[in-house]
């Protein structure tokens, strides 16, 4: 692997706080890392107020002697650049670091991200911090990379700076006041705008707003929080030209637009903690799927966990179940499953003090090694033993979802019907494809589809020419699309198309939708003609036009509408689904969608919990086979295949115990 | 019919926004109005910002276009005032236009309201543009009278002009501050006030306040609503004497006085929503009903609805479910049906801009009419077919309800039991009477009450001398009065009455309260002798003085205590309910006060959704028939009519479909 | 009884505002109170804008006829100290005064409190009013002693002054700001302080703190509650140095530190307010049992009620249902079996002004005596008979649960998982005593070990060497101990230690954690090999070191591992117990651990709602059997004794009504 990527070597590591504990302890806990496996810690992204006591006087002595010791002990660094929790010093001399809610109130240092994206003190004091310690850490020989700041979510501040720069962002934008009227359809309600004083963050006291003004404001925060990383990444870029540089993304879905976050990093990071409680199994290993496809997909390349979950979380709520035996070893694979090449578990030892000492790690505040701790060193010694052949291998699908937070952002301002979310359904379809074993990227809705053989685009609310000419031209050209409600509905700009739905998309799909009924938690039915399904939240009622119906709706005032049509558009297939069927269904109508693009997949369902995945290099491909259940689960493949882990061959039948995982070399034509 | 005042001729109109659509559309939609049978179309309530886009630059020229063009298709203009939202330049320069709430933050603008009744800067604008417009419109053909404002709300403004006001009115209404401290029992807690300026609105931090002091609180700002349309009437009075004038209420309860604000206005409006769910069938056209009667009786007249139902709302909350076939017109002919006179169906056509996008109108975003318009178009073919019969004919009934906003705001700053809620006891009370198709008005505690045979008054629970006689008086002149629970527990300042419950009105109830238990969910039983009923709430321990107790309590320790009692009262009766019984025990006690009171009603109720109402005029009395269900059902009449929709007539037995509507003239001896 | 103290003498009372009334009623009122048995009343604790009607201007006058007239009836008073209610003069005066939430909000007048513990004006007009009164008052015969403000609760307030104050507090706790960021552990998330000016109450905007910060901010608040009484104790202390002073503690648990707030006092006093609603029954008396002895627990002495439920109360919530007959007799018998000396009926009359108009009293707003005073008549005659007998007696316990603030302010900052909640499980721990009959003192953890056989320790979360070590020399010297889950977790600073948990316990329990599992609401099992248990909550398992195990996990992976354990430590045995388990198996546990200790209690549990206790005296003791149920039920006597009450000699077999009393002279042995 000559030129593989210095971070996309397969390996295992962990978040350590060096200046959380007692200089006296750092030399047992680095050895006790080695011995382990570890070949990676995150440093220092919290700790300004260590590497910067007081304004202008800096101490990088201790982190010094941490990353040294690592080093001696072969174990690379990435560090955290300190600006998610700027110091009492700063905040304290600069409040404008602040920001500011809705109501005119600061948030102040509690948990962590007290800073305004657009604050000019934040970005005077971040700048100069982040350029010290890049200097500083150009050349040491332990130091590979870079996590700017901490979990980014869109800040909604209303701070001088912001009502500014929103002014300017709009300015730029929309060039004339006349052209932001229009665009925001201000007109309604008497909010037309004729200074550009008076545009300003929605300052309060209103529940609601102009959805296309939210939109936009939305879209400044995102904007502003990627300019914000970019100052920091050009200063490392410059001073560190070797570094690598990621942000360690979480808790899908945000907000914030992913894609514009990721666009100058290298590569993207998820901080990763599946739900423990036994409740939880049969959605939790689904939700947490799509959260790694999704992060796979900010880049289109392989990925890290920068935390993996070592023990029960707490803190911000009553701590959940301790993760059961199988549990950590189980869904730090999943994530390589799903394109991880570097597992970061969070953290090494559970904090004493503080305000997340209940957010538990591999270790316990007793500092006895325990249960969690031996399953982490197991799972250590199978990845690096793996690595040799996992190493460089990569995720390929021939399968899409298509996502923006765009679409989220906008579905979020206005409610469509009860139960009708746009994260959660994108979930449902995820899910059924995971239950037929069909490999998908989570893309955003710009990226290429050439090379999938079936897109599935859910709710693609917002809609322009141009998205509507690519999924033509990619249906145009022989690729299977399907399409769901509430699509084509509006302008990019947030305000409705004047044209039956799904508008510009009537074309490919050969439908229009007469009218709809919201109809949210009301039980519904619609029919295949041999078989019925339950169906939910929606439902748009058919014309077909070029389209012939596939499924009909079975009750209410339409009762033999069309519900759900197929339309052959040049060498390719659209399908539109006029309402949320339920799970059985979605797969019925995946495993037909599957069928026409050419792409296989599994007869019967996979069992709930298990999850199959292929990382594909190029002397081999792997295959993952999961499962994420507390029950043992059967699964039956093609063949026998030779297993990474135990270098037996497995049987076609093959058992899994609960939270069992088997890695299978696959044998050539399959690559 | 020479006499009818023009605002009560049966018309359908459409509310229409012309500054939301491009100039190119106006004529098509004018044309298509006119062809559908539109009469009136309600215009610029909102416009403010395109009347006079800057400080004193107006501009009615696209108005005026507007209007010539209604006016040369025969349809009438009612002009809303666009005070509900003051421009972005008004805002901006005046900031004491926005409400401030008790934390004394601004409420800005958002979804509409943002203006504090009392701002001397609002009162200035709002004057301004009024007095422009009832000068420029004044003498057009078109345009026949106003809407003041939209939907008012009881604003619980901060501001100092709101304080300043405050403390004016309450020095008008006490004159000294011993006196305040005395009506308001001030002693309390060290309440007392020793300087006027210590007089303030409710500033916040404490969620409890003084009940005293807040009902007036809430009076104060009722009046200043008043008083702020009251500036605009005069204006309009004075400008264009011949135009009717008029306010859109909406969704009741409102904390408002309804009375008050109604009485400059020629007619009250109501917008009307009724939900489409199909869960909330039962209760929809029931409250509906209450809404609509409650409306008429705010002038004791025939009313409009300013805004009616025309596809799914949503933007605030998910949409709602489509309306189903025939849900439009059945509802539309239910505000005729209880005196509207005028239908103006909200809007033509779906907001494509700004944050009432998916409040649906008649016509979809996509411009393409549909069923719902189809409806809508034989709905103007029915009216306007009926209208040479219907116009000036009028709602008579022969039982009221009393209901005050005093009585509801009192009740609501403190909460008598778990469940008992004023308004919703009084829905109960409606509903019942609707069952037995016993016509209701719904009057103010300050009406007369000769013309009427039967009276219910729920919790009276303010009670002064005055009050008492007049209830004293009317049933000593052989009136029917049913008293409930709560009754006669204060005086109108908030402050209890120190007598034995109901007080005042022991008088005529020949009852006392000698203790009560404020059951509120838990479940109880009284019986009548020969039958058993649940009831809830508040259970009243009656001590029978001249009454006879004609329901008692089956447990508790009170088992055997009257509940219910009747008490022969000069020439009259009245009625004390001692606890909140089930719907059945109502009716019986209905059937039998109706029997006492001399008033015809069904000896079975009517099926659940069907409601009957007579309108009648000086030739013909007009049965209306409506089925507002789900469901068919089945009506027995007294004898067979002939329908003035069909022409034909109807059999005794009525069968109606779902939403099935009825008009049957009744022979002369009914008018 | 020559030594008894004032305080100490059986009484009943009343709580009287003659402000409230005409002058008039006074007289009558006062001649009621005499012939129903009453012999103290409460005056004046909100009556400042009466006694200081403008700044400056005392007004004693009215408060001196009142005092004179119920000296003329030999009522006793007790004066209540006003500074609960700033009166509007000085709240406008000195804006100061009002607390400040965090978001910097002043919390304006409304329901009471709204005065910050450390304003300075608050102190200086707080000393001079209650310097006015002490003097004036301190050589009245009918004035016994005095209530110091009402009911406090923690503030949790942000002005400049508590601001300044908790700035000093820290400084004089840590004396260095290095000392500060290592005992908060300030390192995480960069919080450290490097300046005094930095540190501030937490000012808002991030949901969560720093916990050590927080408990040190909590136990500030306390404190300034501690003083802000203390300079109202020793002016009074100087001034009527015959008197006693008291407190109404309310509404248990409290944020606030009872014991720091009763340090001074001579005797705590509680307002009691048992729940009404028949729902409630099985828990409400015993969670009010618990009140009880919590109150008794503050001097460790007995206590007064200072304000007894009286009819339902209402007004910040729907009215509660009213007592039954029996329930106002019943739990004033429950307090004095638990300790009162003192009954303090709230209140003699409902109020027809203010905001607590419903906050029911004996007699009802119409002022004619109902069912309810009768039955405080009774009550009455029975409590001044028994005095002679009971005055002087004291509860005196074998049992001792441990209680502390510091525990449940840190147990409630950071929740340790769904459903695990400090106080909820005191009360399991309680009610399996009380079921057993076995009396309990609920004392604080700094309290005395030795008088007690048995002490239940739940969740001594922080923990120090000097409580450990309490806790070993207990247990050594034969004392029988319960420890349970979450003891031993952290240092008294909220910082956890380092060490495997019960960390400083283990040395007496002889058992380790190994790990646990938060498991919540999830349901799980424990086996004692001869039954099963559910247990919920937390699940820790356990090694015993020393111990031996006597109950064991029956499910998930730790199925068989140790739950409870058992450890004899030199002269004495500790229990540890490592779950939450059902009330049946601590009653299991308990009878067991009551064997081991040499402490008699109830072979089958005592119905439910039946609670006994024993007061003794020099001459005799007396069983309390009471039943606070709706149910009659029968208790198993050891032996028939005479009835205080009836002068009757009982059977072994008591049969009580539903609220039934009874209570029996036990022979000398018992004493």
């Amino acid at each position: 692997m000559p030129d593989l990527q210095p971070w996309s070597r397969l390996r295992m590591g962990v978040d350590y706080y060096p200046e959380h504990w007692d200089v006296s302890m750092w030399e047992e806990d680095a050895l006790l890392m080695k011995r382990t496996g570890v070949k990676i810690v995150r440093l220092a992204e919290f700790a300004w107020s260590r590497l910067e006591p007081a304004e202008g006087q800096f101490d990088f002595t201790w982190l010094d002697q941490a990353v040294d010791l690592f080093h001696h002990h072969d174990i690379g660094v990435v560090l955290g650049t300190p600006t998610n929790t700027p110091p009492r010093w700063l905040t304290d001399s600069c409040p404008d670091v602040l920001p500011i809610t809705a109501s005119g109130q600061p948030v102040h240092a509690g948990v962590r991200g007290h800073r305004c994206f657009n604050s000019p003190s934040m970005r005077t004091y971040a700048s100069r911090i982040v350029h010290r310690l890049a200097e500083h850490y150009a050349g040491h020989p332990a130091v590979e990379g870079w996590q700017i700041d901490n979990e980014y979510w869109l800040l909604e501040c209303h701070c001088t700076a912001c009502n500014e720069r929103f002014r300017e962002w709009v300015k730029a934008k929309y060039e004339t006041l006349d052209e932001v009227n229009r665009s925001w359809g201000t007109v309604v309600w008497s909010g037309e705008f004729n200074d550009w004083t008076q545009i300003t963050t929605p300052l309060g006291g209103s529940p609601f707003q102009n959805p296309s003004y939210l939109l936009d404001y939305y879209r400044f925060q995102s904007a502003s929080a990627a300019q914000f990383q970019q100052e920091q990444i050009a200063l490392i870029r410059k001073l560190a030209p070797e570094h690598y540089i990621t942000h360690n993304f979480h808790s899908y879905p945000q907000k914030l637009d992913l894609h514009q976050i990721g666009e100058e990093l290298d590569f993207a990071s998820f901080d990763y903690y599946p739900n423990t409680s036994p409740d939880k199994t049969s959605t939790g290993p689904y939700s947490g799927a799509l959260s790694l496809d999704l992060t796979r997909g900010i880049k289109q390349r392989g990925f890290w966990i920068m935390e993996q979950l070592s023990g029960p979380p707490g803190c911000w709520f009553p701590m959940w179940r301790t993760p059961q035996p199988g549990f950590i070893r189980a869904f730090a694979w999943q994530t390589i499953a799903r394109g991880a090449d570097t597992v970061v578990h969070f953290r090494w030892r559970s904090a004493l003090q503080g305000a997340e000492q209940y957010w538990h790690g591999l270790i316990d505040h007793s500092n006895v090694p325990g249960r969690r701790f031996e399953e982490f060193t197991q799972l250590c010694e199978e990845v690096n033993k793996a690595a040799a052949n996992l190493s460089g291998t990569t995720v390929q699908s021939e399968a899409a979802i298509l996502y923006a937070s765009d679409q989220l952002l906008s579905m979020g301002i206005q409610k469509q019907s009860e139960g009708l979310d746009y994260y959660e359904n994108i979930k449902q379809w995820h899910k059924a494809l995971t239950k037929l074993g069909i490999g998908v990227d989570v893309i955003h809705t710009d990226a290429q589809l050439d090379s999938y053989k079936l897109v599935i685009a859910p709710h693609l609310y917002l809609m322009d020419e141009a998205l509507a000419e690519r999924l033509e031209s990619y249906a145009a050209s022989g690729g299977t699309v399907i399409l769901t409600t509430r699509s084509g509905v509006k302008q990019m700009n947030n305000i409705c198309h004047m044209e039956q739905l799904p508008a510009l998309l009537s074309r490919c799909a050969g439908v229009t939708v007469s009218e709809y009924d919201p109809i949210g938690k009301d039980a519904h039915i619609i029919t295949t003609g041999d078989a019925s399904y339950a169906c939910s939240q929606w439902n748009d009622l058919l014309v077909p036009q070029t389209a012939e119906p596939i499924a009909w709706y079975n009750d209410d005032f339409y009762c033999g509408t069309p519900a759900v049509t197929r339309n052959r558009f040049g060498e390719g297939t659209v399908y539109y689904t006029g309402t949320q069927p339920e799970e059985a269904y979605l797969i019925r109508l995946l495993r037909e969608a599957a069928s026409v693009a050419g792409l296989s997949c599994f007869d019967k369902e996979l069992p709930e919990g298990v999850q199959l995945t292929v990382r594909t290099g190029e002397q081999a491909s792997y295959l993952f086979v999961l499962n994420l259940s507390r029950e043992e689960a059967v699964v039956e493949l093609e063949a026998a295949y030779p297993s990474l882990l135990t270098g037996e061959v497995s049987g076609r039948e093959l058992t899994l115990p609960p939270y069992g995982v088997e890695i299978l070399e696959l044998p050539r034509e399959h690559a």
